[in-house]
Formats: C-alpha cells, sequence, structure tokens
C-alpha cells in the first residue's frame, strides 16, 4: 500500500481520534503508544514526531475535549435573556452536564492524573484546559462587570483565581476515589458534593453575592459522576 | 579516620545543613550532590540513603524553613492583643518580613522552581510547606470564627482554599522573574505588588470582610523582595 502523505494537522488529529478510542475503551494505564500506532497504522518514527510521549497526548486530549466542550457550551452562554450570573450559573450547569455524559471516558482517560506519582501530568492536563477556559471566564465576569451585576477589581485576575481554586478538587478527588476503590461510594460523593458546595460559596464571596447565588454544586451531581458505568 | 555513626535523622540534618549553606552560596543549579557529599564528607551510598536526589533535599529545605518560620511567628500569633483579623494580619506581616530577611538565599535557592520545567519540583516544594503550614491557618480560622470575628464555613476547606489561592503567585513570579531579568524590576515590581493586593481583597471576600481589611500586600514589599542582594 502506498504512503499516504497527508498535512501534520491531520495526522495530529488521527492520532488524537486513535488514542481517545483506545483511551476510552481501555484506559489510558491499559494502552501504550504500541496500540496507538498499530491502530492509526503509523510508524513509532511518525508518532513521534506528533508527540513527545503518551503524557503530551493527553494532554493535546484534554485541550481538545476543554476546546469542544466550551464550543457546545457557548451558544448557552450567549442567551440574551441570561445576566452575568446567569451566565456563569449556565456555564456550571452545562459543564455538570457534559462532566455526567462523558463520566466513564473521563474515568478511564482521565482519572490516572489524580494519582499521587503523576502530580506533573495533573498540571500539565489541567494548564492545557485552564489556558483555553480562562479567557472564556474573564470574558463572563468582565461582560457581567459591566452591566453593573457583577463586582470584580479585575476580570483576569479574578478568572485566574477562579481557576486556580478548583484545584483544591486534586486533593479531594484524590480522597473521593480512594474512598469509592473501598466500596465507599455514599462517603466519596459526600465529600465531593460538599467540597462543591464550598467552592460556590467561595465564588459567591469573591463576587461579593450572597451565599447560594452562583450554583457549583446541584443534588446528586457526585454521586451520578462518580456512579457512571463504562 | 574511623567512621563515626551517628543516628540517622542527626545526619539527614547535617546533609540539609551542607545542602542549604551550598545552595544559599552558589545557588541549587550550581551545586550538585558531589558537592554536597563533599562538604558533609559522606559517600554517595549514604547520600541516597537519606535522599532520593537533590529534588528531595529541596522539597526537605522548604518544609524545614516553614517549620523554622512557623516557630519564629508563633509567639507573634499568640499575642493575646490579638483578635482573628489581628492574627490574621500578623501571620502576612511576619512571613513579608521573613521573605524580605531571607530574600537573597530564596532567590538561589528557590527560584529554579519558577522555571517552567520545574513545575514538578514547585508543586513537591510546595506541598512540603503547605502540609505544615495548613493546620496553622485552620487554626487561625477556627478560633476567629469562634470569637464571632470571622465569617467561615469550614476552617478546614477554608485554609486549604487559602492556599490554593496562593499558587496564582506561581504564575505571577514566573512573569515577575522574566521582567526582572531584562532589568524592568519596577515592572515586576508592580506586577507583584498588585497581585498581593488582589489576593488581600480576595481573602477579604472570602472571609466577608471590607476590602483592605486583610493587608496581605505592603507598598514596597516587591520591590524588596526582588531587588534583595545576595
Amino acid at each position: 500500500m502506498p504512503r499516504v502523505i497527508k498535512p501534520p494537522e491531520i495526522r495530529s488529529a488521527e492520532l488524537l481520534d486513535c488514542a481517545q478510542r483506545l483511551f476510552f475503551e481501555h484506559g489510558y494505564d491499559n494502552t501504550t503508544v504500541n496500540d496507538i500506532i498499530r491502530e492509526a497504522g503509523l510508524s513509532k518514527g511518525a508518532f513521534y514526531h506528533h508527540f513527545t510521549s503518551k503524557e503530551a497526548l493527553l494532554e493535546a486530549l484534554a485541550a481538545r475535549l476543554a476546546h469542544d466542550s466550551l464550543a457546545e457550551l457557548r451558544p448557552m452562554l450567549e442567551d440574551p435573556s441570561l445576566d452575568g450570573i446567569g451566565r456563569l450559573n449556565a456555564l456550571f450547569a452545562g459543564s455538570r452536564r457534559l462532566n455526567v455524559e462523558l463520566a466513564p471516558q473521563l474515568r478511564k482517560t482521565f482519572f490516572v492524573v489524580f494519582r499521587p506519582e503523576n502530580l506533573a501530568l495533573f498540571h500539565r492536563v489541567d494548564q492545557a484546559a485552564r489556558e483555553l477556559v480562562k479567557p472564556i471566564i474573564a470574558d463572563l465576569l468582565r461582560k457581567g462587570s459591566d452591566e453593573g451585576i457583577l463586582d470584580v477589581p479585575d476580570p483576569e485576575a479574578f478568572a485566574e483565581m477562579f481557576l486556580q481554586l478548583r484545584l483544591i478538587f486534586r486533593d479531594v478527588m484524590q480522597r473521593a476515589l480512594r474512598q469509592a476503590e473501598r466500596g465507599n461510594i455514599d462517603e466519596a460523593a459526600q465529600l465531593l458534593d460538599e467540597r462543591l458546595r464550598l467552592y460556590g460559596i467561595a465564588i459567591d464571596r469573591l463576587l461579593r453575592l450572597p451565599n447560594g447565588t452562583i450554583e457549583a454544586a446541584q443534588p446528586g451531581f457526585a454521586r451520578a459522576f462518580l456512579d457512571a458505568n463504562p
């Protein structure tokens, strides 16, 4: 079979498609670079031309999922009936919905980053997604502030702070996953829900809004997320 | 010379002393494990018995410095004339003072963790210090809450959030150090001061206090910190 020459961005996307399919089905740990190049019909050299490692592939996959999720949520955020608070709540509700829909796949692919020894990988993956989400949040804060609905001294810096604060969930997820592994799904879900509730309170306070204005938590979310079967 | 047998914790402390002396004088990058064992008069095997790597040494050094700093600040935090807000401000003021006093040494030893490629090392070092600081902050929040001075729904979780939020300074320090390297000390200091001011506002808001209550920033601090000569 003659070798098909394709533009590098098409090859990268195909490699990501293959990796995603394999990670979603068998899990990140159970998929090797060899599995991915076999599935993609490429040589090892061609793979490493596009990605320096399996970790780099996971990072690119996180960026692509964040990009696609934001594209899916964008119309909701542009709903003209919403004000600055409504848009933030729409973003939280939308991202909860996507998290539950994709829960089995996310678990197989990304839960590996919560393992203590994978701290560096966690931060790579998080940073890749964060770069895409930050301008969206800064924009929501700026618009809400211009409308006089939100009290935000510096939308860029506050967007960074919101995203930084989200990282308490690395620790919380580590603990929740350990409990879930031991069969204590109720306790794991309770821990995650409680921290989401406190995260919502923190966002309310950072925006000087009454407690309960920003709905980061939702009853049953953690259970649905942790419980979703592949 | 007969080999002197010492308890392992004494040996570890001696190795840390040697490493600290060399890091403080020549910088982390310019000090090798060989330099440290030569200075300590130990074999390589003995070194690796105590520390798995130079990174592990830096982590232990961060923990020791955090421990010693907290010990030095403790009497101030126990000043009976202070209330919950006064104690938090005393903690910020004390840690600013120690940061300026130790600035040249901290720069030579720890600024390496702000380099983008040292993300994992940054988080190891931060986590080591954070484990020691977290219970102190949780305790200050709990006491302030018991006194009715501070409004804190969950002292442990809020202590985690305060420390998590502090990590915006990794990015900010990266940017400030790049500017300082280019000779733009004024801009670097302004960036750092401004983010400290916003961090203070964030803490005020998280505690539902009026803006300007918690004094995280102080005019001239960033300049003194960045400018301090070795």
